[in-house]
């Protein structure tokens, strides 16, 4: 079966409906991530780098929520320019390194972590792609176990990328919490029907610019939101986290420009509410995700470090919706291949 | 004089032309740099993370950059949530932690500020007013003399961030590289006047959104450029690496799409050309900053690293001309003040 002969969007959903499984999966291969998570732990790291592109970047920027909230250690994003352009080999004895991508074949990627690994790093590649040059470089390679992913806008490997994460970096306290994941994750998806996703969908049809905005964990949702709308419906979405949203961006937000606030039950919900009223002083129009109105998650007995793994889904299924009310295959965005090759 | 008895952008204009003289100002108090900077060098950090909000969050992605290449430490840009909301408390032994603000006045940043003192962090405030609590808060305050900022976009407490984060961070080789940069800002300045300027700015007009794009050092003039163009025009102005913007975003241009690449002299534009390729594939409307037929900058004889100085000045100018044209007061923007109160 090639994409050709299917109807659009039939990957995407596809692999949207399979997030469940392929987390239910992740859970059942706990021991390797048990495993991998000692080895992490052992070393003793005192500070964490993380280097991704796209999506994965989203991923990553959780990932350092949680070594920052969970591991207690300053955690950094890493531009791979500095060490691919400009050639910076900083010394790196005491850095875990993590690298996170689908494909674990983007040039830049491989060569940050080569670099890293070099300068005494503890490198991790937290991949989909096990047989991939970026796993082979490094000392810890995950596969995430999404199987392989068709659609060009990356859905289940991104959960499976949090998931994966949270379970290297929790380590044993993990698994407990993240057992109910599967079950909420169908809960979730559930709880957006066809139905109520085409309402949510219908004022944005003709939308021209979005801004997606959260705080705490959930900005790797609002991150990741705002590039699913770009690279499904071409939408110009801006993600900012609430406290940077109103340090002047806000200047740009009138009843124009629709506004998605990712607003979970946790401390950076919470930390929304001055936000939200503000937005509402400027009469924007504001789709939340989260209670008590919003876009519906199954959140019960899940903790607030995990919960972007469902926030995600109901936004997935709407850049999905949204792609196709506006007449585009979000399975085949224009102008994107699947593997990046950025030096 | 007040604000509502001058002309629309007055104060903007005043400030931005301003530059060459704070330029100047901070190289004449140059022996206080370079003692705070040694205080710095002799703590032998390790790891250097950096926390700000806006347009100091864009200095201290630049200040990302020259730690890691110029230093060769690692170095990450801290979420303050994760102190502040999540109330973290890693241990930071080794770490030299600058926090940027024009206002020294943010919550999150005095408390983040405070926290990282408390484990163990070389605590360093990089701010425009050195009575601050933010300054009281810090071991090294350090003030960026570029007096009173009035208009709510900032323009010269950005410029002087830049400048003042390279001479604490490159140290002693900082000064012989610097000296030419008021000149250089001053001609660079000259270098697009008023009908080049309403040139550039007529096709833009009516843009409703717009890319800023550029890779390295030159990655936070993009960001800085895009708020500038948010906070003033209300267009929706998103930056993206050269990199990233591969990654996805590339989906949503198109002709009704305008980019802004930055492309000055140096590795971070010459990493550009591929990007500028596709772009050119695309059709897209592509406003080049620097040569061969960019915004001209005065760059000769100053290295890569500062060019960031230079780089945000003809932006500046089109984010204040743009606004105008669109008739908008640059100086007053909408729904913003100039000390955001987020925690």
């Amino acid at each position: 079966v090639t994409s050709q002969s299917i109807a659009p969007g039939a990957l995407m959903a596809a692999e949207v409906a399979e997030q469940p499984a392929v987390l239910a999966q992740i859970l059942a291969a706990s021991d390797e991530f048990t495993a991998a998570a000692e080895r992490i732990a052992a070393a003793k790291s005192r500070f964490v780098l993380i280097a991704a592109r796209g999506t994965s970047d989203h991923a990553g920027l959780y990932a350092k929520y949680l070594a920052e909230v969970l591991l207690q250690l300053p955690a950094g994003l890493v531009s791979p320019s500095s060490l691919t352009i400009y050639g910076a080999r900083p010394e790196m004895h005491d850095v875990l390194f993590i690298t996170v991508s689908q494909s674990g074949r983007s040039p830049d990627l491989v060569d940050s972590l080569s670099a890293a690994r070099s300068r005494g790093a503890l490198t991790v590649a937290v991949t989909n792609a096990i047989d991939s040059p970026l796993a082979a470089a490094a000392e810890i390679a995950v596969d995430v176990r999404a199987g392989t992913e068709r659609a060009v806008a990356a859905t289940k490997s991104y959960t499976a990328q949090l998931l994966s994460l949270y379970l290297l970096i929790a380590g044993v306290r993990a698994a407990g919490a993240a057992a109910r994941l599967p079950e909420a994750a169908a809960r979730t998806l559930a709880l957006t029907p066809d139905d109520r996703l085409a309402a949510v969908a219908a004022p944005l049809q003709y939308a021209e610019r979005l801004v997606v905005t959260a705080r705490g964990y959930a900005y790797a949702t609002a991150r990741e939101a705002a590039l699913k709308l770009m690279e499904t419906s071409y939408l110009s979405a801006m993600a900012f986290s609430g406290a940077d949203l109103l340090h002047g961006p806000l200047a740009m937000i009138d009843r124009s420009v629709p506004v998605i606030a990712v607003t979970s039950p946790g401390r950076g919900g919470d930390a929304m509410a001055p936000v939200l009223e503000r937005l509402h002083e400027l009469g924007a129009h504001v789709l939340q995700v989260g209670p008590p109105d919003g876009l519906p998650i199954a959140s019960e007995g899940i903790p607030e470090e995990l919960l972007p793994v469902l926030e995600i889904l109901p936004l997935q299924r709407l850049a999905w919706r949204l792609a196709l009310d506006r007449g585009v295959d979000p399975d085949r965005p224009r102008g994107l291949s699947k593997v990046t090759q950025t030096l």
